[in-house]
């Protein structure tokens, strides 16, 4: 395992809206990044993409496949739709030990309804069914599913907003850790993978929010009242 | 419809930790109570506990039935498991333009589990089991289900929390201009009655929070970027 692999961070669909935002966040913190897309090329244009606004930005662009191999923590942010054919792909390619990443959200668009509502998933969440297509040893936690793609992509903006991260104990502590990389965002014990289903819902109301209050910037969420220092 | 009636709030399970946290609240903010029970002893026992802590507070007690013609504004807040005997005890009491609140929610405790998971409701959420229960012309609206019982009845707190109220848009009006009696809380336009599914399950993440963090006291919720004025 080299240095560059254990520093960096691999975001699987990281030419979409949020994958792209968390890309350009994480390489303005200083982390390198490493964009994955079915297209190679889709993958590295992206890549400049975030090398146009970032100067000195560490970004490549690869296959999922091979960019998967790239990091030690494997970010998933492609459509819901496209999560288990994703992951089918890169299953033989991810090795015990690494951490993926869950921020898909199961809105009703996926089969052609409003995105203010949730389908229901046989498995309860989004989260639970990359784990259970997961290779044994990869670990998988749930994150960043509330986080405005829009503030994300906007870098002078600090995003307000808590990132309730869920699953076993070490890997959600390190992809708690993440969160300090992105002015704004705040990391908050989510507990067992399952309350995925919870907060994977969220999305679906804060969307609906930000219809009602025409914020497209999009709103946020907070928790009071959690002791400071305490991640 | 008398004056007072039409001031008036009941809280039906106002004996209760988090119907007698509103009843405190709400009489500490001038507006008259009915606290309703099972059992009228019980009812009045609650009243006069109000009394003591509230100077001046209007709070009187009754049996559920008789409770619930006192009030336009009805406040359902008995716990899940009780939810649909205490409306079925109730109906035939209801009055078409009444607005029924539903605070409930359907904590896997009801089943013996824990209080950190949800059940399975067929209806979609507590307050849509009582929307399918509640008479014809009776409006049903979710409300303060992430308001911590502690802190609503720690009367010197402010109660740093949102809550987010859904259901038909002029009860639900009616009901947001009630989070304005209760110093800190605010009112989020939470949209249709379904999205109380989301709203409901909330609280279960917000218990396994307050676990995790150890804040007896609750942790709340808050939504930024919401334009402030727009209630």
């Amino acid at each position: 395992m080299t240095d560059q692999r254990e520093k960096s961070i691999a975001i699987l669909g990281g030419t979409g809206d949020q994958g792209l935002g968390l890309a350009l966040r994480f390489t303005a913190a200083g982390t390198p990044v490493v964009i994955g897309s079915r297209k190679h090329e889709r993958a590295m244009e992206a890549a400049e993409n975030v090398r146009k606004q970032v100067a000195g930005a560490s970004v490549d662009g690869f296959v999922n496949a091979e960019a998967c191999q790239k990091a030690e923590i494997v970010i998933l942010s492609v459509p819901f739709e496209n999560t288990a054919s994703t992951l089918k792909g890169i299953r033989e390619h991810l090795q015990p030990g690494q951490i993926l990443v869950s921020m898909g959200v199961p809105l009703a668009t996926s089969v052609g309804d409003t995105a203010t509502r949730m389908l229901g998933i046989w498995q309860g969440s989004c989260a639970e069914l990359v784990a259970g297509l997961a290779p044994r040893g990869v670990e998988v936690v749930s994150a960043f599913q509330n986080v405005s793609a829009h503030r994300l992509q906007h870098l002078p903006d600090v995003v307000e907003c808590d990132v309730v991260v869920s699953g076993a104990k070490e890997p959600r502590r390190r992809v708690m850790a993440l969160c300090g990389l992105v002015p704004g965002l705040r990391a908050v014990d989510g507990g067992p993978l399952a309350n995925a289903r919870i907060v994977e819902a969220i999305t679906a109301l804060l969307i609906g929010m930000n219809v009602r209050y025409r914020v497209p910037e999009g709103i946020g969420i907070r928790f009071t009242g959690v002791p400071s220092g305490s991640d």
